[in-house]
């Protein structure tokens, strides 16, 4: 048996939503699931142990800022992303790309608000086939990321699932510039699954569906993508404006990927867009929402969302939701909560966010519950 | 046997130091014992669980921000501050007249370096026999504080031990007036004493020994509080601008105080005073020093002050100190916390708070034995 394979247990009679295992050297990931955000190797305010006992099954970290600080071959020396931030269940790293083009062109909400890359422009010095040269906002040192350094830097790193190395064309693009870019990413992918080859070092490699808001070159991506020997396909690239426009891209790309692997939707993991994604076949959502919203004090409970520093909270002795099996709950009061946000505890954001870590885990359990019984 | 008493186990043939046990209706403190400062209910960064686990066996709360926030009454209703903070262990509050005093006078640093009390001028807005008129930081309204009020508060909240209300005078004070001060304060202390005794409530209640630096006042200061039945007694005021003159103070103070009760060093804490004073007789200590140095990348060892974002960390992959048995030293190394502080994320303040409150409990542990084996 391979170190890493997707094990399909079953489809809803009612939609594509799926559930399945991907098995890797780590241990299971049940999906569909939801995969928290642990960009310099720790969710903010938790500790990794405490992670795994909420059982988060799979933690995403981001290349590009463990490249900068503290540096890949550190990680490396430390025996890999695993023994460095101990953690003994599944990671999967991005390339570093998408945040090079962030700073580039701007998150996609900066360009809807015409902010363009103002604030960050000059920091990515040279884009060419090679691939993107930029400089470190940390020491200004001048950086080369390449399909194959980034995949050199994701063997350094070690996790159990890699991303292939793409570009992130902006969203206001013309149609064929975003050809162009397509080819390139195609080109950057292929070149970032031979380098992958060439060392396989137990892990597995994701690809990445571009095409931008175009369904045709979605196909097209697609199409080529799944003619490779890729591991799992992850979908990134801007999906439109909208929920719905995203909804509507999915339902293009989702039936053209190979269904024998596992997918991943890339850092989309709200609760509406994890509701209107799982019947449409998607496997993992990455998101720093749940945590981030915890740390500006909105909890989440299956009645919708609360923020913690409403006054009516103040003497509220029960626990943020009844019958919330978290630490925080189970040994917390929503007053007691409320008091420490209000007093700028530390502490409130670290119960907090694993409030809201635990009720993603939770909901991802329901979810592949009711697809088991047909119920979405 | 009474809810509170201390047992006097031994005291060392070399000096003042004493072994004993703090008996409370939470459990036991073994003396001498170091005391965390935990303002608003937490020590910051951890929560109350934690700090349990660490082995905390005395926390220190701030009746001034408590009465601010969340209010005291909040904290009655939840059933006291054991539960709504959730520890099981012994609690002492202050009475908040230090805090209050501070914002009319500024700290005895803030007047050494002739800051005076400019930035929170006006606070304060009267004192008189019955107490302190002073504004809340928090909502701008007016807030009575006397003994009763302070005492009432302290019922409210329920810890396990309580302090008398007290007049921090200025460290620089004419004579005359420091006297005044003084005798107000005695006054104060009696009221503090009738307060609790008409309403016991299983908690006990320590005197503050005051007289600022002069000797004969702080003589008076013990020969008067002995005579009344406190449960216990802290040292409060000015003890000098220096370690050496505190020293010279307490070896005044101390062999006024009757040995069958505890007493506490109050706000000192940091290591070369615990050393100089566990010799006295002092009992506990409380001091926000080593949470606070965690947060500000600090690290205690048994080999001096270690700096976290020191650039030989980087790679250095064995615990803060080998041998540490602290969670934080069995699950990281030195490296992984270089890194978290280096890419400022909140899990390095709390693993680092965990390793240098757990080294303060182990240091307490290991003066108790040098102090049962008359080495101290």
């Amino acid at each position: 048996m391979s170190y890493f394979y997707f094990e399909h247990i079953h489809t809803s009679k009612r939609s594509r939503a799926r559930v399945g295992k991907i098995h890797t050297p780590h241990g299971v990931i049940d999906t569909p699931n939801f995969v928290g955000v642990g960009t310099h190797g720790t969710l903010k305010t938790l500790d990794n142990t405490l992670v795994e006992s909420i059982g988060l099954q799979l933690m995403f970290c981001n290349t590009y800022h463990l490249m900068l600080q503290p540096g890949t071959e550190v990680v490396k020396k430390a025996g890999g992303l695993h023994n460095f931030i101990q953690r003994k269940m599944p990671i999967i790293t991005d390339s570093g790309g998408f945040q090079v083009f962030s700073l580039a062109y701007g998150s996609v909400a900066d360009e809807l608000k015409s902010k363009g890359c103002k604030k960050t422009d000059g920091m990515v010095l040279k884009i060419t086939e090679d691939g993107v040269l930029f400089r470190s906002y940390r020491d200004g040192s001048k950086m080369l990321l390449t399909p194959e350094t980034s995949i050199g830097a994701q063997k350094d790193l070690g996790a159990d699932i890699m991303i292939c190395f793409d570009e992130l064309p902006p969203y206001h693009i013309d149609p064929k510039k975003l050809k162009k870019s397509l080819d390139r990413t195609h080109r950057w992918e292929k070149r970032s699954l031979d380098a992958h080859k060439a060392n396989p070092n137990n892990q597995a490699l994701y690809a990445v569906v571009h095409g931008g808001i175009d369904p045709e070159l979605r196909r097209i991506s697609c199409e080529y993508l799944s003619s490779l020997d890729f591991d799992g396909f992850s979908i990134g690239g801007s999906l439109g404006k909208t929920k719905q426009e995203m909804h509507t891209m999915l339902s293009t790309v989702m039936p053209r990927l190979p269904e024998n692997k596992p997918n991943h939707l890339l850092g989309i993991g709200d609760l509406e867009s994890i509701d209107m994604c799982v019947p449409l076949g998607i496997d993992t959502f990455d998101s720093s929402y749940p945590t981030r919203a915890a740390r500006h004090g909105v909890l989440l409970t299956s009645q919708g969302n609360l923020k913690t520093t409403k006054a009516s909270n103040a003497a509220n002795f029960g626990p943020i939701e009844e019958g919330c099996t978290c630490f925080t709950c189970k040994k917390f009061s929503l007053a007691y909560i409320h008091h420490l946000f209000k007093a700028n505890e530390i502490t409130g954001l670290t119960l907090a966010t694993i409030h809201n870590l635990h009720f993603m885990v939770r909901l991802m359990e329901r979810y592949r519950e009711k697809i088991l019984n047909d119920e979405i």
